[in-house]
């Protein structure tokens, strides 16, 4: 845990403080040598730098060098990431996958997508695993619709897959102590043991290929920045097992409506209102970004006109890093923004053009995911 | 855990104190009119009270009443019991199996007989799973060499069958908080996740009947004291769940050849001379016996024979009241010894008679067993 703010792998709140968990967490920032080496890779498939790359969205990692070095030498890594099914999808949980997918793309690997389906049950008294099926179902849609290739894309559930990933998890179980798994993400002696004995679950998927394939398969993790207390225990125990230290790659928070301040990361816990799901129609999303988008703007227009907004705190500006992969269109908005020239009232008008387009696309294709394909089983090459 | 002795279903040692035990454990003694009431079940078989329970080897319960009652209108409960496989099978092992055969045999029930070859795995440092894969393959033929019926017995392995026992024990383990295990079972926060969580992977064999029936099921488990403390935790979350608290039935345990002062259980820690397997051929059980078996006899045969021997510390008489069935040849010999006509030399010649017999008939049978006739499959009637 990082003094002065709340941030564990359940609980995000206040202002993030990215310097603070860089130095604390003891993760490295994404430096210009490792930017340009992905982006040698990308632009041998004809692609460009991520923009969550260019703008520092994803900005921290462990040991990305190691997997260019052996991605360089011949030796395929493979993808690891996941969502706990909690609840509908919303943007924010879109972010590390929207990555993951360029990943995929630009190094032609596999991902393995775990689903820990007990993770919430575990965590939230009032969730029953009735609910988190059902959320299961509906978040592995919004994966899919993202374009994951399902040759190369392998859907772990752990209450599914439960008999491939307990055997492993007690390996992994064997070597945390609860002193470290307390010390890691907080917790009491109230805790339930399942919820204790979870990590090891989450640790699975980042060495699970290397058994199945009986051979040692570098793994890279695309995560948000409160997933790292998990990685940091099981990077420690894997390489005991055999099997190389996963690597991961850190991106922070898309911030809650509410603005930064106030919400470092936009949660269902905020109110249905103030969080924008995958599935909301166009209405909604104009209706949420309009009432509830902080505004970096002054109070009223001439004031405005004259000293112009700020788009450092304007919540719609912020958002369009994470959506608008257009550099020139992007500086353009923050330019008129802080001159005045652009009204709080237009740029949202802006964002809110772009998520209804992007939505509209994701939805349809939404409609047309068909999960069994991409679940993990045995036969499944 | 019980003042004055080490008794946790992990190790047991010293002076066992029965009495002590009923009153901290909380188990009720079996008293007559329980037993007249599974003696007149098992005359309807055509078979007299397991001597087991007439000499008050089975001598505690939890809710046996319950499981009668249900049984008499017509409600048929399941058996549930279990081996960790941590290494071969010995005669104390054989002890509670012997007595659950008998009362399948009288109810004419199934029986759930879990291998949880997790659980010595997470509690021994030393122990890998490859060992307790090949113990599992071994201790299995030691129980379907008892005769149970493969058509109404089903085995569970915590590693093969998590598919079906993972998804239930993430419901058990959500109700059971680190200090309740911690109470339990006398952790420390250096204690592994994968052993805090154990004991819901054990509870689950109570109820999963429950579940894939899809009715509720009543359950008793017979087994040694020391596992009192797992059954303890699971009756108060079981019910919670929505099936019936599990009943229990506790032995107490073979004691080991050095007595039952110096060593209250029959372990393998006793190191393996001083232990008879299953496997042990005719030479071994006789040279164990002669040379370990605490003897009560006097020092001399002139003194034994002048003042008699004590049968009740005498470790081959304490055996034979596990092992020979006929009262009254064991009232003979314990008359015969006590007046000193019976000689240690003789009392412990007896027993090897009687072992040799029983692990001749034993060995043969092992010979014949086929495990995965047993292993429960989502097929298996």
């Amino acid at each position: 845990m990082v003094a002065g703010m709340t941030l564990t792998p359940w609980e995000v709140k206040g202002t993030i403080d990215y310097d603070k968990i860089v130095q604390e967490f003891g993760v490295e920032k994404i430096d210009s040598a490792l930017l340009a080496r992905l982006e040698k890779h990308a632009k041998k498939k004809g692609l460009v730098l991520h923009h969550l790359l260019r703008r520092h969205i994803f900005f921290a990692h462990r040991d990305l060098k190691f997997i260019l070095d052996e991605y360089e030498k011949g030796n395929r890594f493979f993808l690891y990431t996941g969502r706990a099914p909690s609840g509908n999808t919303h943007l924010g949980h879109l972010v590390p996958w929207l990555f993951t997918k360029w990943l995929q793309d630009v190094f032609d690997v596999e991902l393995w997508f775990q689903f820990p389906d007990e993770e919430k049950f575990l965590f939230k008294e009032e969730l029953t695993l009735e609910e988190t099926a059902r959320y299961t179902e509906e978040n592995m849609k919004d994966v899919i619709a993202l374009g994951f290739d399902p040759k190369k894309t392998h859907f772990l559930v752990d209450t599914r897959h439960a008999g491939v990933m307990f055997p492993e998890a007690i390996k992994v179980a064997k070597r945390i102590t609860f002193s470290t798994a307390k010390a890691a993400f907080g917790f009491s002696n109230e805790q339930n043991i399942g919820a204790i004995f979870y990590t090891a679950m989450q640790a699975v998927p980042a060495f699970l290929p290397s058994v199945l394939r009986k051979k040692p398969l570098p793994c890279l993790i695309p995560h948000a920045i409160d997933q790292d207390p998990h990685f940091r225990v099981s990077r420690d125990v894997i390489p005991r097992l055999g099997y190389p230290k996963p690597a991961s790659i850190q991106c922070r928070f898309l911030p809650g409506l509410a603005g930064m301040e106030k919400d470092g990361k936009m949660s269902s816990t905020s109110g249905d209102q103030a969080t924008i799901y995958t599935t909301d129609d166009a209405k909604a999303v104009k209706q949420k970004i309009n009432k509830y988008a902080f505004s970096g703007g002054r109070e009223t227009v001439e004031a405005h006109r004259r000293l112009g907004g700020n788009p450092d705190v304007d919540v719609s500006y912020q958002w369009l890093l994470f959506f608008e992969e257009d550099d020139a269109k992007l500086e353009r908005i923050y330019r008129d923004y802080k001159s005045g020239k652009l009204l709080s009232g237009e740029l949202k008008a802006i964002l809110i053009e772009k998520l209804t387009a992007f939505l509209a696309k994701h939805q349809a294709a939404r409609q047309r995911a068909q999960p069994e394909k991409f679940l993990w089983a045995p036969g499944k090459k």
